[in-house]
């Protein structure tokens, strides 16, 4: 049996300090045989509704097995417990403070352990604001060599996560109201709308756009891609990660249309023929 | 016979993201043994051309076999092929959009296919948005594993691969006119005069400096290093891409020079002696 | 014996070009079996200071045997020497222009070499401005895949080691004053003030705050944890690197502070009991 499982590491650290390397090097100087994925270190500061989302949307991708360590921490130091959470696609390594709700939305948790025991830290007396270093990228690595969760501390309730809330979901009589949870690097707005409620069909979206308050509502019809529309127009389609996104072909929605994490966003879903 | 070889991967995805993550997630859960190293994912968005200058400095460096995945995708879902290609050098996947020119004008293609294959996707209906996930990374996964190339889609006339200007180069009686085809990290500015129009010489760059637009055209010497040059001035020098470059010794001769890709440049090469 | 030791890249290349791409290629190509890891590559172009600092903070937590290849070189192609150091923890390898008196001030060197031998540079006629290709990539594959040091080139007398100094710190009566070192990517204020100065005390630090430059200096009180305080409070605390450290919970001290690297700085160590 192979214990060496692929460990990947989020968080807000960027990567401008040491930061993310020191949690490597402690990794590799307890396992030289594992190998770390970056998901992102550009979590905006103390942003954990990014991580989350960012980690929701990347776990399903990787291999049965791997520990995803993730570190948006601003209350390391504080009471709040450092956690990992086993589900059947593989570990979870962090604090307890929403960050793994989108994951726990969609997963059953197998164990849930608090990391009370020093024994798999770099050290007995861990920083106080370096949690990432002192104690879970060496309680990942130890986890991702083989060690049974059950020996990384005390059991809890899984039922005593912390969550943390996407967005409110109304349904409409013609379809359903949400809001933008995310905006990427290419400027694209991804909704809190799943691909489900819009599929096989197809819909129009209706946005107050900031960039023309005076001109009210905005329409945009939906797409299957990027590039089904002219250049710099604003579409709608599934996107990647399976929400309703908004996107302009070759620019950025977020620039062209003003539009915020949190803004509000309704799906018109159209009937299959018109009279 | 080694089966694993290595992958780079280029992208205009950025690291604030998870694209670049899961691509290195679905490479990993084909193939745990291979190694992925990342060129850049800064590639200004959809900017094709700057993803080809970075591909054709950086291939030349790696082992004979690596397998380079590139991903600047603005036509992603629509008609435009996604194809593999073998050279001497190794192995090119991603979209045919020109990303492949620079390479191409280097090197021969030994073998080119449409990846038209569904067997070697992460799934038979492929997100119309996020190709890299869905089909380059898995097919640079499975050829970097040792699948012939031949089996990943049918064979196409080589002459037919989207080809991408890098501008004009004018000879003139004293030397050549070409242009800024990028500007790197450093501000510095990397002309489209290869090294072997002046090497062994020296010469003089004429620009039209738009920080003093009354002063005329500025002369800039040649040199062999930033520093044979006082902190703060402008030098040209062949850059270690083997291109014509201006820059500053300690600073950014884009901010000093106030030129943009594009901007037009004259090459004056001096006599080996003079009068 | 295993000669397969890790190696980490420290530059101020950023990531948006492909110059450590292509240091990973030449790596890669002396040795496929060398695991690398980034400490980072956002040091600010020619910033020796924080190269400096961040190389100091890292090496630690890495196995020993580890070979740290360090690129802040803004004196390439000149006469500054290419070096490579062996300490106790491992291998040190770049310009000697000071990058490595923050570690050598902590540790102390078997062996010095100036890198003059070319059988162990990628080519003997490297590029006078990419050093980290020609020359330390390869020496650092190299040295990682068990080349003894002093193949490398000729020994020197490591007292001739550039230094780069940290920034004053003077003992007052009731503690000491240094100044700021190091901003990072949280905005928190990194003094040179070293944790055994504070150790098991309470303490006040003392700034002039630029934000309100007419209500003279602000007072600091010290805390165990960033979250201690209320969210927007400025607090100090022993930072993760083992320094007096000036932080805002769940903001950035820089920005509310108005301060930069070289601002004066002033502990006052508290007495146990007061009157």
């Amino acid at each position: 049996m192979n214990k060496n499982r692929l460990i990947t590491l989020l968080s807000d650290f960027g990567l401008k300090d040491v930061y993310v390397g020191v949690m490597k090097g402690v990794i590799t100087g307890i396992n030289s045989h594992l190998a770390v994925v970056d998901l992102t270190h550009q979590i905006p500061p103390q942003n954990i509704a990014a991580g989350r989302f960012n980690l929701m949307n990347a776990y399903s991708y990787f291999p049965v097995g791997t520990v995803h360590i993730a570190v948006v921490d601003p209350g390391v130091g504080s009471q709040r417990r450092g956690i990992a959470l086993q589900i059947e696609q593989g570990f979870l390594v962090g604090p307890d403070n929403g960050l793994f709700s989108g994951i726990l939305a969609q997963s059953r948790v197998l164990a849930a352990v608090e990391l009370t025991n020093p024994n798999y830290w770099r050290t007995p007396t861990p920083s106080t604001t370096f949690h990432g270093r002192d104690i879970f990228a060496p309680v990942g690595a130890h986890l991702a060599s083989g060690v049974p969760i059950e020996q990384l501390g005390e059991s809890f309730d899984p039922k005593t996560i912390t969550a943390l809330a996407i967005g409110d979901r109304i349904p409409t009589s013609s379809g359903i109201v949400g809001c933008i949870q995310y905006i990427d690097h290419f400027g694209n707005l991804i909704t809190n709308i799943p691909a489900a409620e819009v599929q096989g069909k197809t819909w129009v979206v209706v946005v107050s756009d900031a960039s023309t308050p005076t001109l009210g509502d905005r329409h945009i019809e939906s797409s299957q891609t990027y590039s089904a529309r002219p250049v710099g127009e604003v579409v709608t389609l599934i996107g990647s990660h399976g929400w309703v996104e908004i996107a302009v072909n070759g620019g950025s929605a977020q620039q062209a249309l003003k539009m915020d994490v949190g803004s509000p966003v309704e799906v018109v879903v159209s009937l299959e023929m018109k009279g």
